[in-house]
């Protein structure tokens, strides 16, 4: 059987989602309750990594498991051995070619900055933005980004591969000195919202024009951009098969 | 000069306000960026411990330094050194019979309850409740503690100090599945806010009857209210000179 689970975690606590030796990640904290529960050895697959301190609400990983235990029961079976800092939204069957990283047809993720005086007890949840910048040019930036375009300016990886990705579209809302940012995409290059969130604070504080964030993205250059949002205020919301 | 502080924490990953030795606390963190501000040892008042994993809105503390700073600098001095999950929100210049504990009239605390599904964002901070509950009952219960009233029952801590306290009112509201709580009182005992929030919750459930609780009052007893809820769903939300 091959289970797809959807998981929430408050990345804080977290060495981000990958297994790293030694380090607590959220893929070992799952992999170790469900050794108890399937008692062996059973490997998550996740929909991508998500970075220390980043948070879900809508991480998603399969494994595959020959016995058949109701889908709610599995839930409750992982969710009453699980930390207070994970949880297991839902559990269904799929079938055997679903995969849930290779499966995955586009992503969205959340930016969440606070331009308010600081709240200690949001500092975990929100980039508190203390410079004075203009919201119409913020809204302004974003639309660079749209469509299909290479990234290689906006990550932090350089390998020989491909960093050609579409953002569908990013939604910014304002609520109370709130900044919501929901951008969803085919597929996300590594710290590449945060560095595109980053950016596009830049030109809204003044330092840069939208006309520079074009010219950075056409010269594919990471170093052109080097800026990036911190990992606190950024929530992978949903994967979308 | 006396300076009057209200500081907000996040009590997740502090064991509690008041120094203790070796361990993190709320009380020390400020005493040692005031350290580095006054340049010599400087103590501060709070208005009363919390515990660890309690959270802040409203705490107050005071000290002494002889050197006058303008409130909104010492404010900044202080928040600009403060961990994340510490933040001063107001300084003031009270005169020197002003005195964080002595001084105060009232507190007003909130204890949070959420009866959805788990959010791990929220587990520091609420008390996820997961038993069926009359929500009429609960309000029922809140009637008993109103009033002035000899809490030793409802206190962890059992020397000879006075246990009589008076509780103004205790507000509860309900939505979207959350439940949260106000209770005003002119002082609060080591842990009264949890147990009677935890021996509520046991009538809410239908183990206990209102009758009981009165009943618990007057035995002055501790042993026959063996509940505590948990130290992350309250918060101190201010208090009243």
């Amino acid at each position: 059987m091959r289970y797809k689970c959807i998981v929430e975690y408050d990345g804080t606590n977290f060495h981000g989602f990958q297994i790293q030796k030694n380090l607590r990640t959220v893929e070992k904290v799952i992999e170790d309750v469900l050794e108890v529960i399937t008692k062996k050895k059973t490997i998550i697959y996740g929909a991508g990594r998500t970075d220390a301190g980043v948070h879900s609400y809508g991480q998603v990983f399969h494994f595959d498991y020959d016995i058949k235990i109701k889908p709610n029961s599995m839930k409750e079976a992982l969710n009453s051995r699980l930390p207070s800092d994970v949880h297991i939204k839902s559990v269904e069957f799929v079938d055997e070619e679903f995969h849930a990283r290779y499966s995955a047809k586009s992503k969205t993720y959340k930016y969440v900055i606070d331009t308010n005086e600081v709240d200690p007890l949001y500092s975990n949840y929100r980039w508190y933005f203390k410079y004075p910048f203009d919201y119409e040019k913020l809204i302004c930036a974003s639309k660079v980004f749209i469509g299909e375009h290479d990234f290689a300016s906006f990550t932090k990886n350089h390998d020989l591969e491909n960093t050609v990705r579409t953002i569908y579209s990013i939604d910014i809302s304002k609520d109370s000195g709130v900044i919501t940012m929901l951008f969803r995409g085919n597929g996300f290059l590594h710290n590449q919202v945060r560095i595109i969130v980053a950016m596009m604070m830049e030109v809204a504080k003044g330092k840069l024009e939208v006309k520079d964030l074009e010219n950075i993205m056409n010269a594919c250059n990471r170093k052109l951009s080097p800026k990036t949002a911190p990992a606190n205020g950024l929530y992978l919301m949903s994967v979308e098969y």
